[in-house]
């Protein structure tokens, strides 16, 4: 568990018609963490109100109705983890993480995932062998891939970004029969600093974060938001009308020193 | 709306290990309905609890652990559709039922939507035109579709069956910006019998149901499930453990007359 | 059949370690046509010989060694077309022709290809309505496709370049029973001036071109390579060692005024 | 090489309407091979010619044209291998070879292929553990792969038949530089016997032979036809009419025992 971190983001919208959007940044840590957060939200120089809708995953989004124009949004937030011990994982989502979703066609990859982590005795097992893998055998590189690469294609091409790997742990944990899902997370040490995409795992009766990029120490992320894939977390989604992203800066720094991670090791994501 | 239905469902699994599962047949029709049902669970003739989790969605999923021998679940319910008003489309549902899912990569096949349904007016006229487009040029063949055909396949191969076509309409809606998502259905009328799987697009903030296979009139359906796609809404799901599936039967019936159904107009699930 | 051409290409390579290269740029016209040409190799400043083999397709590749530094290759030529009639299909190039290949997965979209063109009686019908359907549907579009592009991404995205329209008018051609294979051609009148793909079907016992993207007047064509799909007709495959394209400078001209195609009568490729 | 073999097979086909087709069972060895063989074509009991045309690969297809009815086709030769030294890989050949084809998409798996074999210092080694990766990981299983599966599904689902191991060796030795293509072949010891198919890899200027599923000794395999990959070695191609296989029977019996054969040794196919 973290010591706690302070996390921030900002964005800088052309609007050319009407839009309606969805932003989807804030922390959702978990029950018992102190969050103390501001969003400020400017259409044309104007505030503007922002409507938080909860998802079913446990995400917060922001509901924005804009106008033409320049639309920002700047949100920031220091978060003191919980002393208290992770909620259990529910039956209901066990099951879904189990479900192939857009980005992790985990039904289609049964056959590689089973031959090749199968075997292996307990799921923690099969969960780090699989983080090894992909750490071993993809290269992170900007680039490459794009908002329609799913988790077979970066298996295939070899490459790809945060997103890229984290589609591919999800898929390969779930076709050995490991419950698995992705988060969007702020993540201290991350360099070049940007949103990051994470992996949670099923462990005996807990959800327990991964990633193979191994570019950030677990221990100090923060979540925003849990989906089966990046579909779910999308940082912004426009609904209607058209909205130009123009800038987008984000910060996440730890109290304190960074922790280690030798990414071997169960970790709770606070 | 329709004006009431009996169904039921028996299935008869083998199991050859302790065996955790998750079936989903119980009706889940909107509120005010009076529904009265009965749920029968044996394992080796004795009976067995089956303890019902609620799906987000609005589903029932009811929980079993069997153990080796033989599994059998009775279902059987009368329903009487409710005269309240449908429940208004909420923006977080619009928010999921826009997002690609598995069986329906929206993201895949946005210009080939596009390009033959994007400019109808109206999501309603798009909506029209893609569920005449499927039911034109998509034939209705069992046994040349598996668990891991999406909407594209079905789209090439040019075949398949309620759940392909489900699909196929679904993923076009949203590559057009149209709300959609699917219910697995009891299908008064339907021949040969079967569970059955239909679409409900968002339109002017009230979900509509089509069918693009025009096997059976949509109002005397009755919800079942209500998913992303077919992964969400499965009837069996074995979590661990071995179960086969050894006889199926299912039974809808409407009260009077089926209606007919020209598959044109607005129908709410009820 | 065209009043003939003037056509050139320049190519400048970066050779970081000793490469060996393929070069397939040389017009490849039917037997009978006069055809006057000069290639000139440089490596480093000094002249470099390259080896032509024939391929089986008709294409004419030339093989290079070249040493680390410069590469360079000027090719020019012209054409005067043959008054000779063209040559008939053979069984076996129509049998190669109806075969899928890489980029032409013709028996994945049979379904689709038979549903909305099989019902055309004749070939000629079959192509002309295939072509009319890429160019309607399909918009030409730089930098949205790349080499592992084949013709079902071209419908699903819908665009695409040159490439990908011949791939897919190739690909629904096969699939409804029509012999089709692609060409890589000088085409006076393209505008940026480029390498051009083109298709060709064959129809009673001829080769007939077409070209979806209505680019350039089918009468001034020259053939460099046929092939299957693009994998045959690349313009440089290199076989061991590195080697950086730095310019590509391509010229066709016809002799005389460019004529008029309405891309609906029969032309032969000369 | 073998000590020689007798082959034959017979096929009977009922013939719906006026067929073209072509048949590809006919021996193709080496040329300085004796071989003595006899094909016997008949249609509805009258004696049919076939007439053969000679494939660009080197195969020999035999055109036929059946009237309604029924069609029979009976094949036999006995094969005694040359004593020659085969014959030296083409330029041409290898360019080929290098290419990416319908079933054997090996621009798509570049990054796996590089990553897995990629490092290993000869053809010779990748091509020796791209063999035992494929006969580790996928299982020899009928029926679950049919005429439009490539490799990468066969990399995916974990199982195939024959040719998805061919198709999965050729597609990962190409991605690695290695000359590839696929054999069809009289397999004497094979069981149940069928027409097989297998890999030839161009090591140091010859073709070199390779069996994944390790079904059949190779030194006693005699070839049909060679091509890209499964597209160019199918025993019927039917390009115009109806013509339903009925009954198909093949023989391949090596002259004295069996070779042994340790799947790692280099072998000529002759």
């Amino acid at each position: 568990m973290g010591t706690g971190s302070s996390v921030s983001c900002a964005l800088v919208y052309e609007i050319a018609t009407p839009t309606t959007m969805v932003i989807q940044v804030a922390a959702t840590p978990d029950p018992g963490t102190r969050l103390s957060e501001r969003l400020d939200v400017t259409n044309n120089a104007a505030p503007l109100l922002a409507h938080e809708i909860a998802d079913t995953h446990g995400g917060r989004q922001h509901l924005l109705h804009a106008e033409p124009g320049v639309l920002t949004l700047a949100y920031q937030a220091s978060i003191d983890p919980s002393s208290q011990p992770p909620e259990r994982v529910t039956e209901l989502a066990r099951v879904i993480a189990l479900r192939p979703s857009r980005y992790c066609p985990s039904d289609r990859i049964a056959g590689f995932a089973q031959s090749h982590f199968g075997s292996l005795p307990t799921a923690l097992d099969r969960v780090r062998a699989i983080c090894d893998y992909v750490w071993e055998h993809i290269t992170y590189q900007t680039a490459t891939s794009g908002p329609t690469t799913d988790a077979i294609d970066t298996l295939l091409t070899g490459h790809g970004v945060c997103r890229d790997f984290a589609h591919l742990v999800t898929t390969l944990c779930r076709a050995v029969d490991v419950p698995a899902r992705v988060a969007a997370v702020y993540a201290p040490g991350l360099s070049p600093m940007d949103f990051h995409l994470v992996v949670e795992t099923e462990i005996q009766h807990y959800w327990q974060v991964w990633d193979a990029t191994r570019l950030a120490p677990r221990p100090t992320l923060t979540r925003i938001a849990t989906g089966r894939d990046a579909a779910d977390v999308a940082f912004v989604t426009t609904i209607s009308g058209t909205a130009e992203l123009q800038n987008l800066e984000i910060t996440a720094v730890a109290n304190g020193d960074l922790p280690l991670d030798d990414h071997q090791q169960l970790v709770t994501l606070s």
